[in-house]
């Protein structure tokens, strides 16, 4: 008998979240499913990793009819803690979401979804993050569902390139067109700070801001998902600009001549 | 008259740290300076931003000859609010550091002082994070500030190409030979949890591991740093995985033709 592929899925809006119960759903017709995920939400938490800090688990498998954990730490927290303890053996997939939110463009380095995803890679183990561009508690994931289901099954088919995984952004839309494969668009959060009192006439701030767009390319992941079509681009973890080692080179070794004459 | 440069100082170990005291010095000869880092360790912490709580930040600059706050929020935080609210033009560098502790391979993408200096950089700002492979609190930074003078004023000339900030990590060494520019290594930490039991029998764990370095390349990080090298690793927050893009799209923008059928 051939073994079900076993599939982890993790997010970063917690366990409770109505977004990985989703994923969880549509996982649970592909293979055999472990849950872990944070105890609390956990958005914005980028890569971070509790390592000051200790960690607590608790089981919640009896509830359900997969392995389901909750843990007090952090989206790469989960990855790490299911694949090196908590796995009955070696995931098959790693699967983070469904976020309640993008996690287009800029928003890849601040998503504690996307470092799950790619945390799993970094452990060599295809991955790939799901978020919905709904931020809404009760946002509706099922239009998604046929998509979520034929991405994952292509990747534990075929597997993903070394180094990569995949950020999956999904438009908020009933009518979504299909599926576009694109590069990251350059973006950012022009922030403001909202200052205000507190009741004891202290200051304090909240961060908030405006997403800006001024990539036009129509190769990229907004350009996908303005146009209704799922985006999907492939994220790597090596961040070196190689384009740029051979002028850095010249301009900088020499300082490590001068230093030592 | 001209003006001097304004550099903004940031790091992840907390205002109070002795790396970010040694930082300081070696800037206040090249500008002047603004220091905003968080008011206790952030360690880990990745490109967290504090979207879901509010930021309070504290003016020490009475203390000291130049602008100096501590700010509740991650480095990432410290970044947003010095350029958007505290610093008094806008700043012509950003550095982060110096990190106690290797932000060498892929350290990179958990580390708070790096998303510090990727943060300048998606700001548009020319950023270094600056690492010393030593973890102790009492860290010799002194062999390392001539290069960092050097690296710095590089940078302040010249500029650095759009999208990529500098990941500068030093040996542990008095002998620094000299400076060399690579790619990120390909690393990964071998987790492993030590499980303890609380004094009410509760069961937690700590997260640790071992650091392991498959990659034998001689022109890596680790490479640079393994014969006493200061490394120096262009690094870009576009963390599309443009190689892979066109077999992509062949395995996957099928799959919405097929539902859309």
């Amino acid at each position: 008998m051939i073994q079900r592929p076993l599939i982890l899925v993790c997010n970063d809006d917690g366990v409770f979240a109505p977004g990985i119960k989703a994923l969880t759903e549509v996982m649970l017709q592909l293979g055999d499913v472990i849950v872990v995920a944070p105890d609390a939400p956990q958005s914005g938490m980028g890569h971070a990793v509790t390592i000051s800090d200790t960690i607590k688990i608790a089981n919640m498998s009896k509830e359900v009819d997969y392995l389901k954990y909750s843990c007090s730490g952090t989206p790469v927290d989960c990855v790490k803690i299911a694949v090196n303890k908590l796995a009955p053996r070696r995931p098959d997939l790693v699967v983070s979401g469904i976020n309640h939110g993008s996690n287009s463009s800029i928003n890849v380095i601040y998503s504690g979804t996307m470092s799950a995803a790619v945390e799993g890679a970094v452990m060599g183990i295809p991955s790939i993050g799901f978020s919905l561009c709904d931020y809404a508690y009760d946002a509706d994931f099922n239009p998604a569902k046929p998509f979520i289901k034929q991405i994952a099954e292509n990747v534990l088919a075929t597997g993903l390139p070394k180094g990569v995984c995949l950020n999956v952004n999904i438009p908020h839309t009933n009518q979504i067109k299909g599926i576009k494969v694109g590069r990251q668009a350059v973006a950012y959060w022009d922030e403001e700070l909202d200052e205000r009192r507190d009741p004891r006439g202290g200051t304090y701030f909240w961060l908030t801001g405006v997403f800006r767009i001024p990539d036009t390319g129509n190769d990229t992941d907004e350009a996908a998902l303005a146009s209704d079509y799922i985006s999907v681009v492939p994220t790597q973890y090596d961040l070196t600009a190689y384009d740029h080692l051979s002028a850095l080179k010249e301009r900088l070794e020499y300082v490590g001549e001068t230093q030592k004459g």
